[in-house]
C-alpha cells in the first residue's frame, strides 16, 4: 500500500492542450481541453488493440486492459513491461508464451451473435467467481464520496473526462482518470497487478455510468463493492444481483441508491450528518457514460 | 419535414425496467432503470454488428450505423428494413448486392495500427467532403438549448442515457436517446436517410462530449454546426477545424463556447437576454462521454 494516494497531476502538459475559444460575447479566451492519443498494446510480439487515451500511466493501462480482456492471467509471471512514447506503444511481456489471434478474430465473430450468447460473452471469465463478504460502512461511503469530490482532477481542470478511484475503507489509495469509458478503471486493474494488491477489501467508485461492462470489471477485479454518483442500467443491475456484487448509485451528498448486495452494507451513519457536497462536485457526474 | 418533432417515450413500458432499491435510511422503493438490450444489424445476408440499445427505432438505428459506417451508400437504393423482435435482428435490404467482410476483419486489424493510420481511418469518408456555409444565429442556439432542456425526456425519468437532437433554426426536429454512446446519433443518422432530409441547413445537439467521433458522424452527416451543453477533447477541436465544422460546446444558459467554425456565429442575440436554465437541465450534462 502506497503512504499517499496516487492522484491525476491536472498541471501535467502533457494531458491538456490549450486551444483558443470565443465566448458567447465574441471574447477570445485560451481554454484547456483534454488530450485523446493512441496507444498501441501488444502482449509479447502481438499487437492486440490502440486504445484512446490520455496517455498517462502507459504501463498500467497495458497491463490492466490485458488482465481485464482475460490475456494475461493472474498467474503470468511479467518479465517486462516497456513504453515507448516515439511509435505510443506499450509491450507487456510474460514467460508463458502467449497467441490470441484467435480471441482477436472472434471480435469481429462474436460482435454478431445472438442475445444469449453476447451475454454469455459478457460473462466470460465470472463463472464461479465469488467476491468476499467484506462489510461496507456507510459513514465511510459518505467520507469516500465527500473526499473525492474535493480532490483536484482533470475534470474540474479540463471537463470531458472520467474518473474512477479505489478505495478502502474511508482511504483512496488510487484516482485514475481518462478520455476513454474504460480506460480508468483498466489503468486501476494495472496499478493492482503491478502491485499484487487484492480487490477483496476494496470499493471501486466511478462517476460513469453502473453499466454492465462497468459491473464485470469491477468483479474480475476481485472488488465487491462498486459505487458512482450516476445512475444504473438494467443490465447492470442484473449482473451485479447475479454475482453477488454491491452496487451503490446516485451517491448525492447525503443520498444514495444500493441496488444489489444490499447485505454488505454497515449503517453505522446517520444520513443527515452526511458531508453536503461541495459546488461543482455536480459537475463530477457530467464525467458519465 | 414533420408537423411536430420526434421525441422519446419516457412512457414506453419497454425502454426502462422498475427494480427495488433501498436509499440512505434503508427505505425499499422502486426505481426505474433504463435497459440495455442487444440488437444485431445486418446488410442484405451479412451480419455486421451487435448494438448494445435501449430498443427503441431498431431501424433508423441499424440504417444509420450503416451509412455511418460506410457500408450503405447515399447512393443506394434500400429495398427494405424489417425488424424482428423475436431474435433482436434488424436486416437492411440494398438493389446493390453487398460484402463488407474484409471491412469487418480490419476492424481488428486495423484496431492495433500505428497513429497516422488511425487517424486516416477515422478521417475516411471525409476526405473533399465540404460543409456548407450556413450562418448559425445564437438567438437559434439559445432557444434550443431552453426548449431541450424542457423537453420530456428518459434521461430526466430514468437517467444513465445519452439525447442527441436534430435541429433547424429554433425547431427541434428528432430527440433521439439511447445507452449507447453513438447509438442516438445513428439513429438520427439513419431518420435522415430513410426520410431523405439532408444535413446542410441543420443543427445537431448532444448531451455527450465533443470527442473525434461525435465530430466526424457529425461531419457524416452533412451537418455544420455541433453543439453540446459537455466539453472538448482535443481531437474533436482538431478535426472540426480542419473539416470546417461549427463546434460550440459548454452551453449552460447564457454562456458557451465556440471553438471552430467561428464564421458561421451571427450574434443576433443580447447573451444577457438567453433564457435561464431550468432546475434540473443541469442533469442532463450527466450523460456525458
Amino acid at each position: 500500500m502506497p503512504d499517499l494516494p496516487i492522484l491525476p497531476d491536472p498541471d501535467d502538459p502533457r494531458l491538456t492542450r490549450p486551444v483558443e475559444a470565443v465566448d458567447q460575447h465574441g471574447v477570445r479566451q485560451q481554454i484547456r481541453v483534454v488530450e485523446e492519443r493512441p496507444l498501441t498494446i501488444y502482449l509479447n510480439s502481438q499487437e492486440i488493440v490502440t486504445a484512446m487515451t490520455i496517455g498517462d500511466h502507459p504501463e498500467f493501462l497495458a497491463v490492466g486492459y490485458l488482465r481485464n480482456q482475460g490475456m494475461l492471467l493472474d498467474a503470468d509471471e511479467i518479465t517486462g513491461v516497456s513504453f515507448d512514447d516515439e511509435v505510443a506503444a506499450v509491450v507487456v511481456r510474460t514467460a508463458r508464451a502467449t497467441d490470441y489471434e484467435d480471441k482477436l478474430q472472434r471480435k469481429t465473430r462474436t460482435s454478431g451473435c445472438a442475445v444469449g450468447t453476447v451475454f454469455g460473452d459478457m460473462m466470460e471469465g465470472l463463472e464461479g467467481l465469488t467476491l468476499p463478504d467484506a462489510p461496507v460502512r456507510t459513514s465511510d461511503l459518505y467520507a469516500l464520496a465527500h473526499r473525492i469530490n474535493t480532490l483536484p482532477s482533470l475534470y474540474l481542470a479540463a471537463g470531458a473526462i472520467h474518473g474512477t478511484v479505489l478505495c478502502q475503507g474511508p482511504e483512496v489509495l488510487v484516482y485514475m482518470e481518462d478520455v476513454g469509458r474504460h480506460n480508468a478503471v483498466d489503468k486501476i486493474a494495472g496499478w493492482m497487478r503491478l502491485q499484487g494488491v487484492a480487490g477483496g477489501d476494496k470499493i471501486l467508485y466511478t462517476t460513469g455510468r453502473l453499466t454492465s461492462e462497468m459491473v464485470i470489471k469491477t468483479a474480475l477485479m476481485g472488488i465487491p463493492v462498486l459505487a458512482s454518483r450516476s445512475g444504473f442500467t438494467a443490465w447492470g443491475v442484473e449482473i451485479a444481483r447475479q454475482i453477488g456484487l454491491t452496487l451503490i448509485g446516485r451517491m448525492r451528498g447525503q443520498r444514495f441508491l444500493c441496488l444489489a448486495g444490499e447485505a454488505r452494507l454497515q449503517r453505522d451513519a446517520d444520513p443527515g450528518r452526511a458531508p453536503e457536497e461541495p459546488r461543482g462536485a455536480r459537475r463530477k457526474g457530467a464525467a458519465d457514460g
